[in-house]
């Protein structure tokens, strides 16, 4: 399964992506992106680094079936965002993972999706960087794949999806997010909102706004992948009222190649009968 | 490794993403990113839906060491792109997946990276639709994140890359892609073009003329996290000289956070070295 007598190939690398992590007198930092949260969408890689793993620092989207893949003695500690008590700065991980490494241990800094989409990976990495320690990446499944995956529904399509940006609804004290949006109104491409869920009436609002058509397909997806997934499939009108009915982890996802999204029945009674109780 | 106990909980599912593909009286198609080339970057989904494949049908960037995955008897067809001989056309393409699982068959189609970026997965899933067959997505890393990951180079990053986009520099017959240059010439986003490395003159050229600054950070990588993956780094100004270095698959990515990106000393040894020959 391991890619075979690459060793003396791999003369333009600096990184050597294969073996997993290699114990060193010094330790290092691996910021692995788990997937979305199936573990069978970790890669290899992730899985390898995982099971190498002294310390795991990890987010409160990474599921247990996945830190259940650390060894059993490895430390792992959990920087999930919390509302009601301390939650770690970014800063406070920044140095958690620099003085672990600097004990001489092999840190797994786990992140949901992919470390370097809205991870804030690169913080990490130029932390590690400043203090000489090694870091190395890899990639995961990010969850505008895996929504797209489970929906059946292409981000980029012949046609009416020639291009994919990926945004944040995210912003600074709920006040709306601050996006381009005369670029993300034009038509035939698709628009991916991480953590929009909150702001979804306020981003449909100004998407119309800006141009894009009120029949544009849409597509929100919460906890894609996982046991819990739910769909529901609406246009840029009837988002706002659609993200009414979710409230985990979800993405927004705009554009006219979403109209091939499936919502499935399921999901649709779901919502009818949460909205009768 | 497989989910446990998830079965009696996933009624809000469609499509049962784990434990790969099931054999049914009448065949399925299976359309699987095979991630950047790495096989270790192939998720652990992927790896089951192959191991139980009787046909694959493969693109020409699956490299032979992920084709060996699929079980010895499995016959494996290649729909490479040629230019010098009959290439499959996307139609014929469909066809054929639709053929094969209509004849009861367990259909892999493996695609280089994920299925729906910029992989033409949604016309095989629409293709399959159409028949009546059933169609499973398993995403993959697309070769942004692989790029990314190799260069330690976050595509988005606080401060100077609040979104991505992804586009294509393919375009039909030789001629430059018709872009949404003004968007994609906003400071503080990263670019990343698939298939630019033939029209990086024309896309560099026009993305400054739309005002992105000839000083924007950029990075080239070709074949992403293969045994003989190469980067460099430059500036949009540099951008067309860099691309003139490198002749295999390659993503050009563009964007403040590119700032970040390492080459590393062999890489540019190797392109001065080529140079001087």
């Amino acid at each position: 399964m391991a890619s075979a007598n690459g060793k003396t190939r791999r003369t333009h690398r600096l990184v050597v992506l294969d073996g997993g992590p290699r114990r060193k007198s010094v330790g290092e930092v691996w910021l692995v992106g788990a997937g979305p949260g199936d573990p069978d969408l970790l890669t290899i890689k992730a899985l390898k680094a995982l099971q190498t793993a002294q310390v795991v620092v990890h987010d409160g989207l990474v599921s247990d079936e996945i830190l259940a893949l650390a060894p059993p003695e490895a430390r792992r500690i959990s920087v999930a965002k919390r509302k009601s008590r301390h939650s770690y700065s970014q800063d406070e991980i920044n140095r958690m993972l620099v003085a672990f490494a600097l004990e001489g241990l092999t840190v797994v800094r786990l992140k949901g999706g992919d470390p370097f989409i809205f991870g804030r990976g690169g913080e990490e990495l130029e932390a590690c960087r400043d203090a000489g320690v090694d870091c190395h990446i890899v990639p995961g499944i990010t969850a505008a794949l895996a929504a797209g995956a489970s929906a059946g529904a292409p981000l980029t399509h012949r046609g009416s999806a020639q291009a994919v940006t990926f945004v944040t609804g995210h912003a600074s004290q709920g006040a709306e997010p601050d996006l381009d949006w005369a670029s993300l109104a034009r038509p035939n491409q698709t628009v991916v909102i991480y953590m929009g869920l909150s702001q979804a009436t306020a981003i449909a609002a100004r998407l119309m706004a800006a141009g894009r058509a009120a029949s544009t397909p849409a597509l929100i997806v919460e906890n894609a992948s996982r046991a819990d997934e739910r769909r529901v499939v609406a246009t840029l009108a009837g988002l706002a009222e659609a993200a009414s009915a979710l409230n985990g982890p979800a993405l927004l996802i705009v554009g006219e190649a979403m109209a091939l999204a499936t919502s499935g029945e399921q999901v649709v009674e779901t919502l009818i009968r949460e909205a009768q109780s």
